[in-house]
């Protein structure tokens, strides 16, 4: 099996910790290692090194080479652009050569948070069985714990067949509250985490099939390697979900239970972090009396606090963020904020 | 007129931002100059730096020294310990040549802050007035504007005389709510400053009539200075109110209303620093959006908040404070945690 990491995200929710240059997946917010580097660790009994590729962009690949050094040079791609999910993975396996195009290939987000990895290592091996049986492409849906609308879904038949694996009947975008309890409620419907499973074969007849527009321009950058950059820039950015995996009729899923967290904003990170007695999670040195509820993550330094519960205190060299968990989301602001300031330093 | 400046205070109520060898006195909190220089130059128009005097602790003095270095280090009087305001007063004027010991003597906190230096010196000069009608200690009392608490009032005889002095009647320890009321509600309460003008030799004999023991001490350490260190120990630590000034008949007072704060502590500073629009206040670089009646205060790096009201946010090279205004004065119990800890680089 191979094994392809999606590592060229440059999301700002995990501001400011997170920055251009230093992007969520470089980060280690739950535990010693970055996120990308426990994505890799977490695979190493299925794979080696030698198996593990890393699509990321030029500007991220230095770091992304620093962080992972095992992996050889040549299996970290540089994207000339972000361009989304499909470009990138239909690049990522036209570029690999033929023995390992014609491999099993596992593609999952650098950037994602797995509590049981032995659960994890299992259900992606369950998934390589079935496409043994069957060839085709396996997602890996998390089983739901709560109502959350911050998830796409996978609506899957309700019969379970031998090893687990389902069909996925349709994908659905984010749910408002009602559809999502009604989802959670039925147990047939798993969050879309984005992890896949295919002989990388089958996905170049996929996309050539329902997406011939990107499947064509890859062929042409194959053809015409010098003129990679400028290729790239016309192929269409959509994502794998849109130009394949909705449109197939015989995706099959295995529902994974594995502690999964896609760690999208401080409040999910302060939900996936050990509470104290106190309710109070984070990382760091911290002092926090007659407080409650918090998440204090000091990359740098002390947090001390007192008297204040539910919220987001995050200290790293230069900057400080104070916000409520629940608005976690809304750290975007304060960036719009700073970049009219023209303070790219801090971004 | 000679300037009796008590800078040996070791307040911890603007930790993390004051440390035991950088107290309060020697910050810049409402400036840009240490709340101590601000204390020397509002009064250069009265007094030159040959005429200030600097009493603090052994081990604040090369501090003080090098944040007023114009006032002669022969006048930086370093206290073997810290013995409370009588023994501080006391040793200071009894340790000055002749001449300056028959001058006349402000005493100030080095840690106050004055909105209106004209009105401040004005009210200064006032005393001296009224010094040079009648040879007595004169008192500047704050005019209330507020029922606080946090301060002793002085009562005050209700005739005005000419020069606005008024004649003390007695001291009141820290009030209740109710009293207090009724104290600025009267018109005939001030607030205690600790800001204080007599002739030196005034004072001494008022030491030697209500504090024989201290006036003693005093003399025995005249006369063997060597000794200095062993006597001063021995001198009853009391305040100066409670060896002298509450004894007076005939204490007068020169109400001052200069936009005078003691800046007890960050709910204080927040309260004599300049709002925004938004009721946000403070120092250095910070963001904030959606957020109201929050003191920001970063000595290093940037704050950002959102969401958040009422706040209390310090920033500085190590560490970060976030407690609400109202419990600003709690900041001693994370203090308490931090010794428990054994954490006195950050003490």
């Amino acid at each position: 099996m191979q094994a392809l990491i999606l590592a060229g995200g440059s999301g700002t929710r995990f501001w400011p910790l997170s920055r251009r240059r230093r992007p969520k997946q470089l980060l280690p917010l739950d535990g010693e290692e970055s996120l990308l580097r426990e994505t890799l660790l977490r695979l190493l009994p299925l794979v080696s090194f030698e198996q593990i590729w890393v699509a990321t962009t030029a500007a991220l690949a230095p770091a992304v080479h620093r962080e992972v050094p095992e992996v050889p040079a040549t299996q970290i791609l540089a994207e000339p652009e972000g361009r989304n999910t499909a470009p990138a993975i239909g690049w990522a396996v036209r570029s690999m050569p033929a023995a390992a195009r014609q491999d099993l290939i596992a593609v999952l987000p650098a950037d994602h948070r797995v509590a049981d990895a032995p659960a994890f290592r299992a259900a992606l091996a369950r998934a390589a069985e079935a496409i043994a049986e069957q060839d085709r492409v396996m997602t890996l849906g998390v089983t739901p714990h709560r109502a959350d609308t911050g998830f796409g879904y996978l609506e899957i038949e309700e019969s379970t067949r031998a090893g687990g694996a389902h069909r996925v009947v349709r994908f659905i975008e984010k749910p408002d509250a009602a559809k999502a309890e009604e989802y959670v409620a039925s147990g047939r419907y798993l969050w879309n985490a984005g992890i896949f499973l295919f002989r990388g074969t089958t996905l170049l007849e996929l996309l050539a099939r329902h997406a011939p527009d990107l499947a064509g321009g890859l062929e042409a950058i194959a053809a015409e390697p010098a003129r990679t950059a400028e290729l790239y820039a016309r192929l269409p950015a959509t994502s794998i979900d849109y130009a394949v995996m909705e449109k197939l009729t015989d995706l099959g899923t295995i529902p994974l239970a594995c502690g999964w967290s896609d760690l999208g904003s401080w409040e999910a990170l302060a939900e996936a972090l050990p509470p104290d007695a106190h309710g109070n999670a984070g990382t760091g040195e911290r002092v926090a009396i007659e407080a409650h509820d918090n998440l204090l993550f000091a990359e740098s330094g002390t947090i001390a606090v007192l008297g204040v519960d539910g919220l987001v205190v995050v200290r790293t060299g230069d900057t400080v963020l104070v916000l409520p968990k629940a608005r976690s989301q809304e750290v975007r602001k304060l960036i719009a904020e700073l970049t009219l300031r023209g303070r790219h330093d801090l971004l």
